[in-house]
């Protein structure tokens, strides 16, 4: 199944994505079985982030050919890290480059996994089971800042720098899978979504040796590759199995 | 005015603190006014965290003495870090330390600013007027895993590590206080709210150049001073005009 967010009169409605149709939702399928209220057409929809997590959370080093091309250690246990919901935007919306940004501004194509329970202390098994299921992130990332600043806080979530979609799929083996990311088209890195040093599951069993999950929690897995986008460009995020996240980059002058 | 939030038949519900009891309210005073919908009594009232955050923004070295104490630079501009929600617990709930924490276990006493409007490219004076009212958190922190973790995922995030309330008070000059904390009624740390190298307004502007502020994000303001805790205290963070946040604290046995 395909669950996600769509924009109706201005307000967020779940759906469930059919080929043609997304059926809208009474509710949210993480909290329950919703109803069908209503359709709208996949062609005209306007997509939201498919979920908005209580907790964001994101792996950094976690592919073990990013970690050489970086020259960092390989990390020797599953620690996480944060993003915020204000950067979040749903397939399709622009990414906006700031006008203050210089130097590589960057794509990151990552698998994204949703939680679908309240969780604490997990066994392995337990961590498969509570994944509702999973979609696409794109780790927008401006690497001038990341180098100058304290913390991520404008480097990583500035206002649409973290685009998630199109939906969360339920049903598919998201680590046999295929990452890849195309700009205007053309690709510029394919990588095996699962070649990881920790799994998500290897997280969820750390995480919650301290911390309680929450239904809608993102756990974003980190990228192998990564490449320069500017506006102009339409970036694209593709997992095999579940779907693409493509969304165009706009200059912030159309904003302001 | 007094808001926060209180678990009624294990839900939450807003409600407007007064001497002896609190008025329940039929929605969030951040969203409209509220209807008074009950009543309960300060004495058996269940304190929950008065707002859970959008995005919960974090201040690190912030106050003079605590940075020469530390030996760090002195921030040359505002720059904001990142907390957890699923840390967060009420007035009157336990802090648990884990059992696996050595070395110093410690209290922050931190003036809050809650966010009430939509807010981005804010000048000072909208700054000012994007704040809806004044809270009080503890950022508890283990500091070995502080200093052993690549990030502060679980030396400041683990569950109940972020004590806040009681209270939004919507009517004080927050800067002009006084933030005490005591353990055990003994006073350990005392300070003026307001010696700040930047203080909330600045934050504003400067996270909002980049950055959406939504209604209910919080932004803790960082400490001057910290003290240890260990089972067994109480510890309370008292900000003159706001109110007491008084938090027990216990082993992590008395939790599995």
């Amino acid at each position: 199944m395909r669950y996600t967010r769509v924009s109706v009169d201005g307000r967020p409605v779940w759906g469930r994505v059919g080929e043609e149709d997304i059926s809208l939702l009474s509710g949210s399928p993480l909290e329950g079985e919703p109803d069908v209220i209503g359709t709208v057409s996949r062609a005209t929809a306007v997509w939201l982030p498919p979920v908005v997590p209580p907790v964001f959370y994101a792996v950094g080093f976690n592919y073990p050919r990013h970690i050489e091309h970086a020259g960092v250690p390989t990390p020797d246990r599953p620690e996480v890290g944060y993003r915020a919901n204000n950067a979040l935007t749903g397939h399709g919306s622009p990414i906006v480059k700031p006008d203050e940004v210089e130097g590589r501004f960057e794509a990151e194509p990552e698998l994204v996994a949703v939680i679908g329970r309240t969780v604490r202390r997990a066994t392995h098994e337990e961590a498969r089971g509570s994944v509702f299921g999973w979609t696409i992130g794109n780790d927008v990332s401006a690497r001038s800042w990341q180098h100058q600043d304290r913390t991520f806080w404008r480097s990583k979530n500035s206002d649409t720098f973290k685009p998630m979609g199109p939906w969360i799929e339920t049903d598919v083996e998201a680590l046999a899978q295929t990452t890849t990311l195309s700009v205007n088209g053309e690709v510029r890195a394919a990588f095996p979504t699962g070649d990881m040093v920790f799994d998500p599951f290897d997280y969820i069993v750390e995480i919650t040796r301290h911390i309680t999950l929450h239904p809608g929690d993102v756990l974003w897995m980190g990228a192998e590759s990564t490449c320069r986008i500017e506006p102009g460009d339409t970036v694209d995020v593709e997992i095999s199995g579940i779907g693409v996240l493509s969304n165009p980059v706009h200059p912030e002058g159309n904003h302001v």
